[in-house]
């Protein structure tokens, strides 16, 4: 089979969040045919490792699941394969399987992790599950998170900021409104408000990162003839290396400012925290190096973060565009494949021997 | 027990819209205890009427829903009592049932009528059930519709417009919004332009009517890190009597304007139409007069208009101030539940023999 039809194997097993044993047993059989790997299955999420050859580890990582959608429609058309979670990330999955099972000269142990869980709420990821039951699984020097990056180094990582707000207002006869206070239509300051942000652009070893506010959930409503005394609101914010949870929420809560009042309520409902960089790591430098393009940073949140929360330099690398993630007509072609292949063989070819920086 | 604790024992019974049964069980067993009254239930409304002494017929009327609340917070205080529903209307059906129930020398016949459903669409209404069901419980030369007015005489009503709202959007990651467009972001700006409405007001029969636009729900959101592709919205306007459906909902269109876009919908959810003043009625003039103040006009809609639309000249007079209506805090004092009694006692008594207007 060549890439993309090997992806294809991969697109056509339905794989949604919570429902990736199917998948993960395909991975485990197909790694275990490899006997230089030790492979242990960890609920749904399959480690395979080589050991006891070399001082320098490198680790790969891809999450197994996908967004919810019907596998069913994927098909291969000349050189692209389009299909759900063809992009969002089987496509390097499948590159991952076949530099695992295939015979390498190498000059660093490799460990390959594939895991569960990612597209749903971080508290459910199999990659914490491995960290929680198996952190030895995820020791390492550097790591590659293989999501789809358009064949670039996608640097770190923004943090994400969920905050829930409660405005307040008082309740009226809509026909003597003037007796009340509308919370829908202080909603709407606080909307113009947030729709006005201007985002903020960071540079942090050379990459950029740019933030992002955006409203994703309103509620609000007594009854048809009330003007109403509540109104809610969720807000999304995305946030630069440069500044954790305290410092983010401080600043958007002076960003809304008197959107604000008394009685209203502002609360962190979900933070995950940002990744920077780390391309000082020279292993990190060499995989940007290989790709022959400038890194970039990544806006969105990955497990970059959780790789560096444990310790290990990690970066975002992956096969197929990442405006694609997430789309009905999600997609990869063959070259995205092959350059991805290129320049991680190479990579894992050439990297070994402790780093010195 | 004296008119307060007549109105808590109505109050502490939950009766929200569709809700009525017990409540409408209460007024039917008490309406039962004065035998000259033929009493129908129908649904969950109840109609009692004397018959076959007068020529003249004048028909009472209160709803005996109340908006959703807690109604196990009421209690009296001195010479006030506090209560979902005290104001609006529990005040003037305690009242109603005390004339109902006692013996009265008078010129006319009464129809006393409590009806299901009016805190609601209009399209549930109770008062409508009976006009479908049995139109001559409601035949009567001119009604009084016990809505909280404070003492004085609301002439008419305005008519009210609920307008439902869909605006368009496009999916994105928030971590990269500016490949979607966030419809809660659009809503911002339509909220923003409906709070900035001012009322017009329009003098009919030396009467004002004030309009009034307000939102009354929202809703959106797909998920945490996805920019909405919809939000909607519901408003209300409420119109004078000088403007129709067509009219009033073309005003609106025209004041949104660009908030409104060609892949949005803007629609008519509800519409009940106003009613003219009828101050040209000498019955209702006495009315004015018994009251000691001058009539002012309605601003919420009220089922006047479906007594004129049945072809009888109706008008809205309560104990209440209607500006407590659907507040946490209504209240209701026993002043004004003494003075409604003596209007409508001298008006009841006073009142008969075919009017010659």
């Amino acid at each position: 089979m060549n890439r993309l039809e090997q992806t294809l194997e991969l697109v056509t097993i339905d794989s949604v969040s919570r429902n990736e044993a199917v998948i993960a047993g395909l991975v485990e059989s197909r790694l275990r045919t490899n006997p230089a790997l030790d492979v242990e299955r960890i609920g749904d999420n399959v480690v395979a490792r080589t050991t006891g050859l070399h001082a320098t580890r490198l680790l790969v990582a891809g999450h197994i699941d996908t967004v919810p959608g019907d596998v069913t429609l994927a098909e291969i058309a000349g050189d692209e394969l389009r299909g759900l979670g063809a992009c969002d990330m089987k496509g390097s999955l499948a590159v991952m399987l076949e530099m695992a099972t295939q015979p390498a000269v190498r000059k660093s142990e490799v460990t390959w992790v594939f895991y569960a869980r990612e597209e749903i709420s971080h508290a459910e990821s199999g990659l914490l599950e491995v960290a929680q039951l198996r952190p030895d699984l995820l020791e390492a020097d550097v790591a590659i998170l293989a999501e789809p990056t358009g064949g670039v180094v996608e640097a770190g990582c923004q943090g994400t900021l969920r905050v829930s707000v409660e405005l307040a207002g008082k309740r009226a006869h809509t026909a003597r409104p003037f007796a009340g206070r509308n919370a829908l239509h202080r909603l709407g300051s606080l909307l113009h408000r947030v729709a006005s942000y201007e985002p903020r652009t960071v540079t942090i070893d050379g990459v950029d990162y740019t933030e992002q506010l955006q409203a994703v959930s309103v509620g609000g409503g007594v009854a048809a003839n009330v003007v109403p005394d509540l109104a809610n609101c969720t807000l999304n914010h995305r946030v630069a290396p440069d500044r954790g949870r305290e410092e983010a929420f401080a600043w958007l809560r002076g960003f809304l400012g008197e959107c604000i009042e008394d009685d209203d309520e502002l609360e962190i409902a979900d933070w995950s925290p940002a990744a920077a960089p780390s391309l000082s790591n020279e292993r990190l430098r060499a995989l940007v190096a290989l790709t022959g393009q400038p890194a970039r940073g990544k806006m969105g949140w990955t497990d970059v973060a959780t790789f560096a929360e444990l310790g290990v330099p990690a970066t975002n690398f992956g096969a197929g565009d990442p405006l694609m993630a997430h789309r009905s007509d999600e997609l990869i072609t063959r070259d995205q494949l092959d350059e991805f292949a290129r320049v991680l063989g190479e990579w894992l070819a050439s990297s070994g021997e402790p780093a010195t920086n």
